[in-house]
C-alpha cells in the first residue's frame, strides 16, 4: 500500500485532471422559457426593445408636470384643471399642457406632457374639473420612464449564468420566450463487479445489488447533468474495455465504481490505460475515504475510477467528478455559484486526522438547547446508511490533525 | 394609507395565515425509483431484509478464525493451512475450521467459520497451500455482518424525508424500486391587470407583457410545487371571481399577483372577502417592499393577493408562500431542511430602515481585495431587472432601525 506521502493532495490531484481534460461545453440548443429554469445560458442575451416600453406611473394619482406643484402643501394647497383620465392598458391619449392634470393608476401610461405623479392622498377633487393639492413632486417621481429597467441593446443576461425566476420573468417582460442553453453534459455511469446483480434483481449466494448506480445517477442529475445508466460490468479486462469504449463514444464523461479489491482494481486501471491519450493521470489520492481513486483521461474526456465503497465513491465525486460536470455545463463560476448549502454547527466530539491527509466526515445534526451539534458517523465506508443517517460532510484539511470538540465546524448539506 | 403601526409584522402574518389553513399533504402516489430525486418520502420505509444479506469482506486477504492469529508478529510469524478460495458473487462453499484459511477478496463473502479477514500485506504464501501471517486481527476486523448496515424491519427512512442521492442508492441495495411519495402540491398562478398581455404578444400602447406568472411559477417549481398557470385575468370583480372559484377547483392554494393600485387591490380583496370561509385574514405587512400583501384562506386553502411589482411579488412569495408550499410537499421541518445557500459579505453602504418595518433588500456580491462585499442594488420595486443583477437578499430585521456600512450580513441566495 502506498504512503500518504507518494500520494497527491486532492488539489493536486483535481489540478492534473483538469489540465489535460476538455473542459468545452457542448453545442447550444434552444429550449421554450417554460423549460429553461435552471439551465445555463449559452449566449448574451441583448435586450431587444426597452422595458417598459413607454413611461408608467408607480402609484394610484394624478399625472402632472411637476413644476405646476412645486411649493403646493397644506397651508397653501394648488389648484390644477383636470382634463382626463388614462385608463390601464390603453394609450395615454390626453396631453397635459401647463395647469392641468389627468388622473391615473399604478402601472398606467404617463400622458404626453406629465413627467411626474401625485399621490392620491395628497389630492382632493373640488369638482369634476377642479384638483386641490397639498404637496409638490420632483420631475420623475413616482414614474419608471421608458427603458429605466432595461433599455434595447443592453445586456440583459450573461452568458454562463443558471437562469433564475427572475430571469424567467426579466425574459417574458421582454417577449424573450425562447433560450439558447448549453446542453446537459452526459455522464456515463458504470459498476464493476462480480458480484453485483441490478437493484430489480434477486441476489443468489454471494451477490448483492448494485448500491453505487443510483447513487452517483442522482449525484449526476443534481449537478446538471444526464446520467446514462450502462449497467453492470464483470471484473475482466475485455468486458470493461468493451464498455468504457461504448461509453466514451455517446458521454461527456465516464464514471466507473467498484473494482475495491487490488485485483479488480487494477483491471481498471489497465484499461484506461491501454485505450491512452493519455490515460490514467492519478492513481490514489490523499483523502479518506476514497484513497484507492483513479483519475484518468482519454481523447480529452474525463474518466473517473472511483471506490467501490458506496460512501467513498459519492464523496469522491463530489470532490472530482462534480468540478468537472459543472464546468462542462457551461456554468460560470462568479459569485452567484458560491454559495452551498450550509450549517454551522459545534462537533460533538474529538475527531483526529490524519496530517497531510484530507479527511471528510459524515455527520448528523441534532439540536440541544438551542444549539445546533454535528455528530460524526463513524460506520464503515461500505455502509450506505451512514450517509442516509448523515445531514452533511465536515472536511478537515490535510494540514490539521483534526477537530476538537465544541469546535465550530461547517456542514455542507446534502 | 394605514400607519406602519397598524399593519401585522410578517411573524404575525405568517402566524395567523398558518392557523387558518389546512396544511395536509394530498394523498400518496407510487414513483419508480428513477423519478423519486428530490421526492418526499410518504411513509416510513422499513428495511424488508438484513443489507448486506451476508456477511462479506471489506479487504482483499485471507478469512481466518480470528484466535488463530493473536500474537502473530514478524519475529514470530504464524502459518495457516490454506484450504480454498472465495469466488466473488458465489457462495463461499468452504467452512474453515481452527488453523484453516480461505483466499478472499473484498466484497467476497466471509466463509462459514470464518469471524475475520487478514489484510493481503500482513500475509505470505509459502507454499499453495501453507500461509505465514505476521499480524493479528480482531473477531469481525475488516468485514462487515449481516444486517451491518441495516436490519430486515428497521425504519431506512423516515416519512417526510427528502429523496437525495444516497438514500436512492440504500432502497436499490434493498430491491425496492418503488417507492409512495407525497403529491407536489399544486398552486394555481394568476396575474390581474387591464395593461397586461402574455410573453407571446406584442403589447399596444399602453399595455406591458405579464413578468409576473413566469417568476412566480419558477418559484413554485423550486419550492417542489406545480404550477397551474391560469393567464391573465381583467380587473373586474366577476372575471376575478369566476377565475378565482376555478383555481380553487383545481389547484392546493391560489396566487394571485397584480392589482397593484387601490382600485384593482380593492377588487381583490372584495372577491377573496365575499368567497369567505373565512376570507381575508391580512391586507398590509410591516414589511418591504411588499406592504400592500394580502393573505386569505377559503375553505381551508390559502390564497395570496401579492404585489403587481414585480419585485414585490417575488419577495413576497418568498416570505409567505414558500413555507406553506413546503409543509404541503409533507417535508419535515427538521434541521435536515434547515440551511439554505448563503454567503456571507460585508455590506458596501449603510442602509436605513424604518424601526417596526422588515426590510429585504436586494443585493449584488462582488468581489475586492479578496473579500466579498455585499452592494444593495437601489432600484424601484417595478424593475424586475434589480432582481436579474441582485445575487441574493439580506433581512433587515424590525427591531433595527438600519446596517452600517463594513457589517458583515448574511445573503441568502437567489
Amino acid at each position: 500500500m502506498k504512503d500518504l506521502l507518494d500520494v497527491l493532495t486532492p488539489d493536486q490531484a483535481a489540478r492534473k485532471l483538469i489540465e489535460n481534460i476538455n473542459l468545452t461545453p457542448g453545442l447550444l440548443e434552444e429550449v421554450p422559457l417554460e423549460e429553461a429554469l435552471g439551465r445555463i445560458v449559452g449566449e448574451d442575451i441583448l435586450s431587444p426593445e426597452d422595458l417598459p416600453g413607454f413611461s408608467r406611473s408607480t402609484m394610484d394619482g394624478y399625472a402632472v408636470q411637476a413644476q405646476d406643484t412645486f411649493g403646493a402643501s397644506e397651508g397653501i394647497p394648488g389648484y390644477l384643471t383636470v382634463v382626463g383620465e388614462v385608463l390601464m392598458g390603453e394609450q395615454a391619449a390626453t396631453k397635459i399642457g401647463p395647469g392641468q392634470t389627468v388622473k391615473i393608476a399604478t402601472g398606467g401610461m404617463l400622458p404626453p406632457g406629465a413627467d411626474a405623479v401625485l399621490m392620491l392622498e395628497y389630492t382632493q377633487e373640488i369638482s369634476p374639473e377642479m384638483l386641490e393639492i397639498v404637496k409638490g413632486v420632483g420631475p420623475g417621481e413616482n414614474t419608471v420612464r421608458r427603458g429605466e429597467d432595461v433599455e434595447e441593446g443592453q445586456v440583459l443576461i450573461k452568458r454562463g449564468s443558471k437562469l433564475r425566476p427572475q430571469d424567467l420573468g426579466a425574459l417574458s417582460g421582454l417577449g424573450i420566450t425562447q433560450v439558447k442553453v448549453f446542453p446537459r453534459p452526459k455522464v456515463a455511469v458504470i459498476s464493476t463487479g462480480d458480484e453485483l446483480v441490478p437493484p430489480q434483481a434477486n441476489p443468489g449466494p454471494g451477490q448483492i445489488r448494485d448500491i453505487n448506480s443510483p447513487a452517483i445517477g442522482a449525484q449526476v442529475k443534481e449537478e446538471g447533468g444526464i446520467p446514462l445508466y450502462l449497467g453492470i460490468v464483470k471484473d475482466d479486462y475485455n468486458s470493461l474495455k468493451e464498455k468504457i469504449q461504448a461509453a466514451l463514444g455517446q458521454a461527456d464523461l465516464v464514471v466507473i465504481s467498484g473494482g475495491s479489491s487490488v485485483g479488480t482494481r487494477d483491471v481498471t486501471l489497465d484499461v484506461i490505460e491501454e485505450l491512452g491519450n493519455p490515460g490514467v493521470l492519478v492513481h490514489g489520492v490523499a483523502v479518506r475515504p476514497g484513497k484507492p481513486t483513479i483519475l484518468g483521461s482519454v481523447g480529452g474526456k474525463a474518466v473517473f475510477g472511483l471506490p467501490g465503497h458506496p460512501v467513498s465513491a459519492m464523496i469522491i465525486f463530489d470532490i472530482f467528478v462534480s468540478p468537472v460536470i459543472r464546468r462542462l455545463t457551461g456554468l460560470l463560476e462568479d459569485l452567484r455559484g458560491h454559495g452551498r448549502r450550509v450549517v454551522w454547527a459545534k462537533l460533538s466530539r474529538n475527531m483526529a486526522s490524519a496530517a497531510g491527509r484530507e479527511d471528510h466526515l459524515r455527520v448528523a445534526l441534532v439540536e440541544k438547547e438551542g444549539e445546533i451539534w454535528a455528530e460524526p458517523i463513524l460506520g464503515k465506508s461500505g455502509l450506505i446508511t451512514t450517509m442516509v443517517k448523515a445531514h452533511g460532510t465536515v472536511k478537515i484539511p490535510a494540514v490539521k490533525e483534526g477537530l476538537l470538540a465544541g469546535e465550530l465546524v461547517e456542514v455542507i448539506l446534502f
